[in-house]
């Protein structure tokens, strides 16, 4: 059972396993340094569908059944859904839900919902709530950058500081049994607020949320940045990943040395001309499931603090002359349960 | 500890109370026939703020402040926020949330958001995963008709079955310890769609969630539509009510003898002109909290079925020509904590 460690995280103390996960992208994300690892690519991002809302709920759909079926077990064991995505109202999740008959708790956590949506999942199974929890999210750069930014057509000039959302999807499904990788803790976010107002400037945005994350998570379990492998955020990209060293340096809790954003592995910047990095919840969702939770499987990496990091404003707040508001989730990944770490 | 008693209900096994509740809304709200009841009525339905999207934020902030204070607690004694509101992005539950320091789970849960917060936060206070939750939605008269249907300024005609969004907003703590109202029962919903199209009928798209809801809860804990004294829908109207009374009579759980709709208790439906009734996550969470919780705390009502319904599409995918799925969370809320249903 989860018992609270500290005002923001949980420690889950029974063995809490991702039992199968499944990411899926667009022909740029093929293109770029993780391209082989997705389980599916859609060659020309449509999906098979006539808008890119449509395309980004059937790419969506295609993760999670995908994740129930490496796990072994079909929709029918699924107790729980949580999944939440960038779009209005969250079309992408609810759409693809419709067909499915699962329980479903829909969230908004922009692009932190992959790690809002595991952790849920997670607290979910070790608490016995559901014997299995499905956690999903996506994004689309079409749907994305007509709904946030300019109409595609119209060809907008990108500032250097811009993100390119990426067009994938990850979804893992929770179980209590034995099986890396296990979940171990998780801290829930608090919505930080460093008065960025430039709306093409996400990852200084977010900054604040992850640093103030990190904080309460070593704070909580008096671990420090040294012990875990890899330190992996979800879309700082170029920006707001040199925000983040600084404030931790200050903090005397330097990552320098292990931390990775999934904005700057996804895509080969430069080449691919993506500006400071790739983003959107489908950036966080497709490298943990493509490229992380299969090493965290084989034990090439032991422990991972994986945060996702979501900037909570809309165009509207942002053209009323509002601040972006940023929050981060983490979890604590890990090739082992923990339990022999007592015996020594 | 919370036990899962069929696919779509969890029971709560240990006394989990809401300590705290709140309500707010705007003069229109004041002048219907549950006007007294509100905790707090603002004149003008600007909150003070200069936009309809930071009225509605400010408007959350009041009442999850409202309901902490009368728990007899502080901020610093809630463990995690649960919100969401019906906003692009949720910006009504985020921007008032930047300042609370809470960690906080983001929800989008459409017109189902009081419901879909209340069944988390029980769930994480009974499973001792946080020692006190508050969970809060609102909605914004203004903010939600220029956002999905029309410019105010523009006037449009509206149709007989569309409804009218309540300005209000409720939140509720909650605590495992003794004291009515409690949360016995808690079933999670899943998506549902008819195949309505009409944007302006969400009653119809929301009934057949209500109703699927309404059965699973029944089938996995044996219950009947008469062991209750009362079932309270979110916001069906007028329409939506009279479909989900055809559904259930067709099953044979007829509810036509105690289910009432918040959307038809908040107004009165012809003095105050709004068609079809109220809607919004405001009106089913304000008329539970200012007159539905207060009844349950003093007994006046014994056994209570909540459930809010939330239409879950968008103006773009109905644009697109996209159906609407409806969802439903439930929760059964009682005057006792069922210890004593054991004894004879």
């Amino acid at each position: 059972m989860a018992v609270r460690i500290g005002r923001y995280t949980l420690k889950l103390d029974r063995p809490t396993s991702i039992i199968g996960y499944a990411a899926a992208g667009s022909r740029k994300e093929a293109k770029g340094p993780l391209g082989k690892f997705f389980d599916y690519i859609d060659e020309d991002s449509t999906f098979g569908e006539k808008t890119w809302e449509k395309a980004e709920s059937t790419l969506q759909k295609c993760v999670i059944n995908k994740a129930i079926k490496k796990a072994g077990v079909t929709p029918g064991d699924i107790d729980v859904l949580l999944a939440g995505d960038l779009l209005n109202q969250c079309i992408g999740s609810t759409y693809g839900a419709r067909q499915m008959g699962i329980p479903y708790v829909g969230l908004y956590g922009a692009c932190s919902t992959m790690a809002e949506s595991l952790l849920l999942a997670a607290l979910f199974t070790d608490c016995g709530l559901a014997s299995r929890c499905v956690a999903a999210t996506s994004s689309h750069f079409c749907s994305a950058e007509r709904q946030f930014r300019f109409p595609l057509e119209y060809g907008g000039q990108r500032t250097p500081t811009a993100q390119w959302t990426v067009t994938g999807a990850g979804a893992c499904v929770t179980a209590l049994q034995s099986g890396a990788p296990y979940v171990r803790e998780v801290t829930i976010g608090t919505i930080e607020d460093y008065g960025i107002c430039d709306i093409n400037n996400m990852g200084a945005a977010m900054a604040p949320a992850a640093y103030a994350t990190l904080l309460h998570y070593f704070n909580d379990t008096g671990t420090r940045p040294e012990d875990f492998d890899l330190i992996l955020t979800g879309d700082l990209g170029m920006i707001g990943t040199q925000l983040l060293h600084q404030l931790m340096d200050e903090a005397k809790l330097s990552i320098t040395a292990n931390h990775k954003d999934c904005g700057l592995l996804i895509y080969d910047r430069l080449e691919q001309d993506v500006h400071a990095g790739g983003s959107g919840c489908g950036c966080a969702a497709s490298v943990l499931c493509a490229y992380i939770l299969p090493q965290l499987q084989e034990g090439l990496l032991k422990d991972v603090l994986f945060l996702a990091t979501g900037a909570m404003m809309s165009p509207t707040s942002v053209q009323q002359g509002e601040s972006i508001p940023g929050i981060a989730h983490l979890l604590h990944l890990s090739h082992t349960d923990g339990k022999e770490d007592n015996i020594c």
